[in-house]
């Protein structure tokens, strides 16, 4: 048996994508579709307070083609944080006028490939990336993966030591957008169909693209990366969100 | 043809997954959902009366994400009666508000990869794994899996002392998490669309994701494991089932 | 090119699984859902006169699980009478409450891997084989399946020799089964989705997972067998329907 | 590279298969009912006058099992009035009750594979496949195929010689059911998933099973064929339709 | 590793595919619909504006089969006004009586296999291709592809020279349609479920099948594609779309 990779793990993480039924919400009177509004931006000045305490954190992007309309995602240190989070919001009356169209069950997840050391959970730049405050950036990428298990290309076969010299020059990839990219990576072996979400922030969409390409021709993903579907959103500001729904 | 794995069968099983339509329970009134309330409480009284009786058990537990709400998963001596309580559940108001999101048929399975000796349906350890009393852990997992048979990686053509081994060495990782994940193992072959559900039990739902992970670094799943689609779960104390529904 | 086998065909069948819509079946009064039933078991009494006269043959059984409510499977000497019969049902009062679920439309078949002599269809056992009264065994189980055409591992490609001696090993696996297990196959090339169908009638519903793991293990199915959905039920007699229905 | 078959091509064609909605249909008077399929009838009169001018064709079939209730089947000399006629039964009285269930289009098609020689549009035996007037047997069956492209099965990678060969054996098989089964293969490539619809027409339904499982013995099919959905149908006169419809 | 591919990247491309509700649409007043119709007119006149001031371009066509009923594709600068331009179609009466059927976000994109030179976003003939004014023609098809990554057939893995090669000759056969068929390649790695989106347009339907299935048999299609859904249709006139909408 090869030798299973170490993982730190962070907060849970929640991924709520919902389409929005148009021809409902517009059969609401204006006063109703304001109470709607405010209901659900008093539950999101919620979140903000959890998040002002370091106590998690949440991202609200509207998504671009029929795949969804908008995103929320959550991220808080229990998993029954996330499912009340969720039923709170499934019991307003904005949800009333959403339709589920893909949800992703996580937690954030540093991989332990590199050498050991000092307990990693101290390390305070290890815990700013396990516990992170989500990035206001313009755009989000997200897409579920996994590694291959298929024939002569099975990534859980690979001794440690070939997994850790791929990851590390496929992190060198990652290294060179620096600065245009942050990725938070979730695991969700045991918790959702993949196992691992991605989620890309970025102030320039295309970044997401070349990134992405670039790491395909990369060993790592060239032969070991399964891809489930791809989302790509803009930010939704909260001042924005009245507009986003006005009819 | 290689030897047949030999398998000891316990009580049946089913694992019921919901969604809620929360619009349409909204437009109840208060008093109606009591009573829906009421009427399903009734029906978990009798499935307690018989768990008591040591006739079946039963578990509930809220599923996070879209794929569903909650999970009802039910064990009895025949496939009747999880028919009778399946058709019992549909004819009740709740029903009428919930959505079929998924389900598991299958059959409490012990696998007979160790060596031969005594009746084992007399012996007391192994008929308390065969009839269990499902815990009442904070946490559950759910997957359904098929042993692969694709090219080389053919599961069914090894031969008996290979795949005896390979469970060997397999189990051992599973005993490491003794004490802290507790695993139900139901095989569905000619009952469900894959051939065994896993469903896991832990207080710390951390453990779903250390435990699937290393074991996924083991050749029985690294080659040879199919996984269908996770469920994550927190349970549903009865106490706290009005709370849940409530709107 | 291999040399195709021969088959016999007989009877024509149709699986139709359906789901009960319980909330709108609800909302009839007590004497609208007795003048559905009532005009379903003339329906079946139709039937049962077909199966007296030995012109046909049918089936009703409860599903377990959310796949379907309850299955019928017809049996006829034309697919004109299976498509009458089947838009005979689609305009009854109860069809109006059931969901279609799955179907499968294939004709009875006996592969002739055997040696040849005597005209087949003139032997009366044959002539029972191909022209079945169901049994009223208390569960059965249904299942399509191919034969596997994928690299290494392509039946079609197997000189008839060799898939005669495999067939001949793997029907002495169901031999072991005379009397616990009934099966039926159906074939279904250039009529449905998969090669054959697979219908099982035991009266121990654990009989299906022995017979059907066991034969896993034969290379017939190891190397060359594809499954689809497999569905597991309870004879659902006449006299039970009424109170199946009751709400 | 290796080089491209040559194709002949005819007429355009689209399979539309649809569910007819019997609970909505019921709930109209006689007379609405009777003033829909008056409406529909009128258009058939219409595709009668274009296929008595010799300016297209059309089929009517009833399909047996759940993944459709009738397909119309049309042959045109352009796109747009296929998309025309699609639009103008779309707005009938009678769509509203049916559902979309599956639709194919394509282009007849005569594969090259023969010889070069004469203009083969100028060849009357040639034009009359290319523009056909289709049959009005009594049983209809569709299904779309790939040729496959994987692994060390990839039919396009094959060099042309070889193909040829292999078609003109695979075409051996078919002329064995000149007289018993009618083929007409329209392609597919670059306006619908598949490469291919082949559409089977036959007085003996049986003659499918046989024609498509010699067929798959043959490496053609055995190393190169993928198949879609199999629908099986019964002819459906236009002075049956009433009689299909009436409730 | 191998060398990635160099694209140059133009406007952000939406395909936005979608149904028309028939039977609803039926049940507005020739006012209501007037009123729909003109309402997304005012809409595609903005439309137009962008186009004439060379901001973005848009086409409108009708598509054959149940897949979708037409197809608006719209390329801008920025992944805000596509999001913008979906919502305000999402807003209008006339979406009301449409359901989404299938969506492709991407960004025009060239690939940079040719030798290196100027700066390409400095060429006017690259610019031209980069921020496409959308032709008219009477014919569109669009697919979405991969390159695979398949066991021996993994392009990913190929060396750029092998690659550059290899698309060198498969440009060839593009470049036979010169005149018959023009080409927009989408880049949509990182932003839809492809890596790429294809769009022909075309005044000669079959020049799309032509095209399409010459380039199966060139190794870069025939060991390296992988292809979804394919879409045709019929150019929808802005003068022609009353007349497609009227009932």
């Amino acid at each position: 048996m090869a030798e299973a990779a170490q993982t730190l793990d962070g907060w849970y993480a929640l991924h709520d994508f919902r389409t929005i039924n148009w021809t409902a919400w517009k059969q609401l009177s204006n006063e109703e579709r304001e109470t709607a509004i405010h209901e659900f931006l008093a539950l999101t000045e919620k979140w903000t307070s959890t998040e002002n305490a370091a106590e998690g954190s949440h991202a609200l992007y509207s998504i671009v083609g029929q795949k969804a309309d908008f995103m929320i995602m959550l991220v808080r240190p229990t998993m029954e944080e996330l499912n009340e989070i969720e039923n709170e919001f499934n019991k307003t009356k904005l949800a009333e006028f959403t339709v589920p169209a893909y949800s992703y069950v996580s937690v954030v997840e540093l991989s332990n490939y590199l050498p050991a050391g000092e307990d990693p959970y101290e390390n305070p730049h290890i815990r700013a990336r396990l516990y992170p405050t989500l990035p206001k950036s313009k755009y989000v990428c997200f897409y579920p993966m996994d590694k291959r298990r298929q024939g002569n290309d099975n990534w859980y076969m690979l001794p440690m030591e070939e997994r850790r010299s791929l990851m590390r020059s496929h992190g060198m990839i990652g290294r060179q957008y620096a600065g245009k990219v942050k990725q938070i990576i979730t695991g969700s072996v045991g918790f959702d169909d993949y196992e691992w979400g991605v989620t890309l922030f970025a102030d320039d969409v295309l970044q997401f693209k070349k990134l992405v390409y670039e790491m395909r021709f990369d060993e790592v993903s060239a032969r070991y990366g399964e891809f489930g579907s791809f989302f790509v959103g803009n930010l939704l500001e909260i001042d924005r969100f009245s507009h986003f729904l006005s009819v």
